[in-house]
């Protein structure tokens, strides 16, 4: 099997149906989640009102739901948001951003996750294991655990809630029931520009638009942002460069880069 | 007439009186929207607080409202806003920002363009065609229709309420009553970052707060996003390099720049 | 004494520590503020709601409250923020934006400098003039003064505050009480750039939460915004440029550019 291929022809796909991916997001990222849709060919939509958010699910490819900057107003948006996508059947991609950080994170996130099993959770490792098992404090939202030290917790994750769960970090792993996949892309640097682990959940719901198995989509995803994380640091003097370099790369990449770069194991 | 020396002169103006122009807009861009107005030479001011509205539309030069991540309170803030506007007698632009792809958004613009008549409206084909006819859906918040197509309605809605209507496309159309303009400038790519049509209509308010006559403001603001859209494209690799090197261009550019590159037409 | 070694030290110590720094900020400016604190090295958390203030005010070593787009809700997490800031003892940094233009601004500015006295307040001249006499009318959130002009109000605050004042410009003073540094670093080019002044409080948060002299702190986080403004500016085409190159130097920040470049007096 040419993994690289495969992904290849979703960001083709995504390329040329433009999904239409809903974020119900946090301030901090909305813009690079918005430009990084963009990037890869797709095509963002931000809404939270309540009065809209379930027509808005309507004319939507996949939503993603992100807790980053909660309040109430936004998870009761929130909850009529992942209904709406239930009762549609599109793809749902939950990021726990901060579970575990704190209560109201780690609650909402629970909640949401009862409400309606998302597609896939995708979330750093230490927020994975918030998830797996509450009461475990984090330290701020920046990963405090290796992305591996999560994986038996999404397992157990997966299996509860019947969805896929990625968990990035050096190594990215993706699990659903007994699958597992993992990316060896990226780079270090990535860690100092705020929102990508955001604009991956992001790029999960466009690949969930137009992939119907979630664990591949998940996974090419996750290969994507990882070759051109690193092939936009080769051309970065800091986080910076590196964040525009990014969006050029989402949107230049080609069959060729990714052939050459990607490091994607399917177990 | 020299087009492009009337455009120059009012680059001018805003460099020298660097008018303040208070923003009630979208979370995703009000970063890239603020850095625009600074970087042709305007003041910018977001406040959308209901206590502090009209006091801060009482030190503005014009008011932009734009209608992309609404909620109730911002809609009360935009009611007194507008008003406020309307009592001190300075430009008011709209920006229909989804309107046809909710209930909310498209009842929003209505009910704001009927209780205060913006001096321009700004928006893509899609959004101005579902302000001119109820009932129109859209497909997101990018147009999918073509400028051109939105031109008798952009006449009619210009007529129904004493406005400049200018629709931004591959060719921006700017109408009011019998007058029509056409500007010819502009790169694809620039639909590939996310809020270039927000910051077209905050740059409609910078021209519209140095020159009173807004049907040659609006065009001439339209004239220079797309000269510094172009300009930077040649400069780009993709939209993340257009979106830094267009903020570049905007605040570099040269009277050589517009004689060169416009192309606009007035009828 | 060699100042630029002392500077240095901070950076360092930020690098090594990576302290969480909890900013309550603005729409405009969270997400380049977030990746001013991660190129710098500390790690930032935004979070706004009044159910989870307090709790993420207790896993961070400083707080940075800034009022520049206000409303009563979060006013309401500003307010039960900075007790639990000064509950644990952690720095807290306050940025007046826009004192002085609305009346809401300047009265939650003095309700919360009089709930908590903060460890630093941080804004430009025009506010802390509004700060030091109500009643100042301020032009938008851009200053109307120059540095020097606020240096006595500065003082007058400091006393009755028991607290440092930061006030930026051309030249950026902090005074404590009797002390008073100077920085002559920057370049005009980055008052074109929004959030600027936002960064600059941020970045005081992170040097405050690693150095308990708050007057050092203060300090030295203005004399690296300065070396990191000026080396980004030489490396730029404008506004757009600088903001990408300001981030990758305050990553590549060397102790030589600091002592070759800081142009620091303390008095």
């Amino acid at each position: 099997m040419n993994s690289s291929t495969d992904v290849w022809r979703d960001v083709q796909e995504i390329r040329k149906r433009s999904p239409i991916i809903h974020n119900i997001t946090n301030y901090v990222v909305m813009n690079s989640t918005a430009n990084a849709l963009l990037a890869i060919g797709a095509s963002p939509v931000m809404a939270h009102a309540e009065e809209e958010v379930e027509e808005m699910v309507g004319i939507a490819n996949a939503l993603v739901v992100n807790i980053g900057t909660l309040s109430a107003p936004w998870i009761a948006s929130m909850r009529l948001a992942v209904h709406a996508a239930a009762r549609k059947g599109i793809p749902l991609v939950l990021d726990p951003v901060g579970a575990g950080a704190t209560r109201l994170r780690t609650d909402t996130a629970h909640e949401l996750l009862h409400l309606v099993p998302p597609t896939v959770i995708r979330g750093n490792a230490s927020e994975i294991l918030a998830l797996f098992q509450t009461g475990n404090a984090a330290r701020g939202v920046d990963s405090q655990h290796d992305s591996e030290s999560a994986v038996e917790a999404a397992r157990a994750l997966s299996q509860r809630h019947g969805c896929v769960v990625s968990v990035s970090g050096e190594t990215d792993f993706i699990v659903q029931g007994g699958r597992t996949a993992k990316i060896h892309n990226g780079h270090a640097m990535m860690t100092r520009v705020t929102g990508l682990g955001c604009t991956a959940s992001a790029l999960t719901g466009a690949f969930c638009a137009i992939n119907p198995d979630a664990f591949e989509a998940a996974t090419h995803a996750m290969g994507v942002m990882g070759v051109a994380g690193e092939m936009a640091e080769t051309l970065s003097f800091g986080p910076g460069s590196l964040q525009v370099q990014f969006l050029d790369q989402l949107h230049q990449l080609r069959e060729f880069d990714l052939a050459e770069r990607l490091r994607m194991e399917k177990a």
